[in-house]
């Protein structure tokens, strides 16, 4: 078996033609990357029984091996990803800024791909396909890392693309996948620093950390998010009651659902009775401080560990708090940055929440489930950043790609 | 002695005050700053005789004492760069792009700063008053870590500009000093990761690598140049001599300096002597490929070190190349990605370099040499990074800010 650096160099190579490719040309691949996938969909299911067979042989919760799972109609979900990125605006070649110096010199900045892209991520076999094709459209060549759950799948997936990509003049190594998936083959990956220029976790926040912690590959971070729903003083009930059990309950799995809800003590009597109402009956178990417990008794309470938690499940932490101040240092102290929210009817705190809180997207008087490259605009998403260098909240192709200055002269010296 | 983790906190927590002040509260910190460093020179003089006694006492060298030294008129060039900065704009709050979402959300995209900044360096202690005050100016609080050589200065640096910064309002840990200069230090301010938002070295390659290669917090890598002039075959010889001459010693120890020179073997019969002379008479050492010493018998041997070596003097590694393509694999084998040139007349082989050579700055007919915050027109320069992420070539005071989504709403849900 080649071994990850040997693999990660043949992407690096290949991340040069690639570049250099213009839209058409990845367009094309991408239309065949899709027709082949749909054509050879038995071929794809078939090696997707296998990993599902050997999965349930291993004791896998039934939750993961539906997500390990592709049958025709996720494949044509796919695929029909893959066709709406071909409209997709390339972002390479962009210029995105220009001016002519006092001695003649002119200079254009241009977004170019970042070149070559790890990404290592877990089970879901979806990933496979998504993080290759939004690497291909922005031009960049990727060396994948899946779950050992997916092996068999990922296999079929890269061999399937990689061809596709061949017969349009790509090279094939602009996919490439690492077949090795014990941890030692990850830790190599997060050495290739000059060889990767980014490495991209996509998965729980246990693998994200161990990326951030050990990578000497530039990293972007995605995807956790604590995220708060702050009741000021003076909302409007029903406003509040609506953000909070959407932002809770629209889709407890994801990264932008309110894991938290922090309630003024001057409405808190009036109005936690009402929202705890409203959750209970959408099946969310709540736990709190003191303040809060003395108003709904129903509540557990609430441990330090639980205020520091993404539940991405039916429960949510609940704290009553003396003014705005203490709500915007408690999310200071447990938040992830990732995007916060809150509802008032008041001017000034408005604006002091927007400032003070550290996040990738503040709220006010909206659900922090809108935080996604589809309801921001941004067309295809490549994750939600919630670090700060580089990208930070949803990101777009744009978020793939890096600058360069081109600088036109006609002989000047320094 | 506070350890780093409770001065690393420290910064953070000044950060979030530092974050909020608008651009008159720093721009009166920063006047306060340079007046407090003129009217405290002696103290400061003072105590970098000390440090510059025990560095003679230490053996060092007179380059790096000379580097060390901190006389009135430095002093006096410090203040005056400071004061420069006040008229500098300020990146944080700026609204880079906003739109209306078909739901009626109104999403801003605004400028902030990055929070709490590392930056770890070595000798020089403009360094430190440098860094201070871009970090301030761009809302950031900082943590420095200096080298052992210049500890006395620094301490008396850092204690002036908390005063002053203390006394127009701003909390004097948005500037902090790590009075240990043990190498346990440093490596502890790179596990500062969920304390530091970045960590920025600033010195020799060594520095660079080790911090590229251990922190755990976000870096960004500046400096390391192996920058190429290569000389196509339709070049003009006068410009190409000018060029070269000019890139390679106009300062022969800045990172925008060539180190070699790469010609075509159509031209170099006629243009390499000629170009080898001009070096010779400004004192450059040459060592080249067979074909160049065939061409140019003083030349020495090169060795694939040589090419790959920055080598910061009057030396220089000279190739004969076949062609275009050629001359492209080279850079991108040896090259650092800083700043690459081309010196030619030929449409064609202009546009294939501009669009294949992988560097932050690439040039046709100029000199490497203005890779360069002022030279493009930036104002205060932080560095010049030479990574694709975040940034890539000269860095702004708009590097040292990320991003932020305010989002406006009025009772949406999903």
């Amino acid at each position: 078996m080649a071994s990850v650096l040997e693999l990660g160099s043949r992407v690096k190579e290949a991340s040069r033609l690639l570049g250099i490719a213009n839209s058409e040309q990845k367009n094309r691949a991408l239309a065949a990357i899709a027709e082949a996938l749909w054509e050879r969909r038995e071929e794809i299911v078939e090696a997707n029984a296998a990993d599902i067979a050997a999965g349930r042989e291993a004791g896998l919760r039934e939750g993961l091996i539906d997500r390990l799972t592709l049958n025709e109609s996720r494949i044509a979900g796919i695929c029909d990803a893959v066709r709406e990125l071909i409209r997709a605006e390339d972002p390479v070649g962009i210029i995105e800024s220009g001016s002519v110096r006092p001695n003649g010199l002119r200079i254009e900045k241009v977004r170019v791909p970042l070149g070559a892209v790890g990404i290592i991520f877990e089970s879901r076999p979806n990933v496979t396909v998504d993080g290759a094709v939004l690497c291909l459209k922005s031009g960049n060549a990727v060396l994948l890392r899946g779950g050992k759950e997916a092996i068999r799948s990922n296999k079929a997936l890269v061999a399937i693309m990689r061809e596709a990509a061949e017969s349009c003049g790509l090279p094939a190594d602009c996919i490439v996948l690492v077949e090795d998936t014990s941890r030692e083959s990850a830790n190599e990956m997060m050495k290739l620093s000059g060889i990767l220029d980014v490495l991209i976790p996509r998965g729980g926040a246990g693998l994200i950390q161990a990326v951030v912690k050990n990578s000497s590959v530039p990293v972007i971070e995605t995807g956790v998010g604590n995220c708060h729903i702050y009741i000021e003083r003076t909302a409007d009930a029903q406003m509040a009651e609506a953000i909070t059990v959407n932002a809770k309950t629209s889709r407890v799995s994801v990264c932008n659902a309110a894991e938290s809800l922090l309630i003024d003590e001057e409405c808190a009597p009036s109005l936690l009775p009402q929202i705890a109402k409203a959750l209970f009956d959408k099946g969310v178990t709540l736990c709190g401080c003191e303040k809060s417990r003395a108003l709904v008794p129903q509540m557990e309470p609430a441990t330090e560990e639980d205020y520091a938690t993404e539940f991405l499940d039916y429960r949510m932490s609940v704290r009553v708090v003396p003014d705005i101040t203490e709500a915007i240092a408690h999310i200071g102290k447990f938040g992830t940055g990732h995007s916060e929210a809150i509802v008032t009817r008041d001017y000034a705190a408005a604006e002091k929440f927007l400032n003070e809180v550290d996040a990738a997207a503040v709220y006010v008087n909206a659900s922090t489930r809108f935080t996604d490259g589809g309801e921001f605009g941004f067309g295809a998403e490549i994750g939600i950043s919630t670090q700060k260098l580089h990208a930070r909240g949803p990101m777009g192709l744009t978020a793939l790609t890096s600058s360069k200055y081109r600088i036109y002269g006609n002989g000047q010296v320094r």
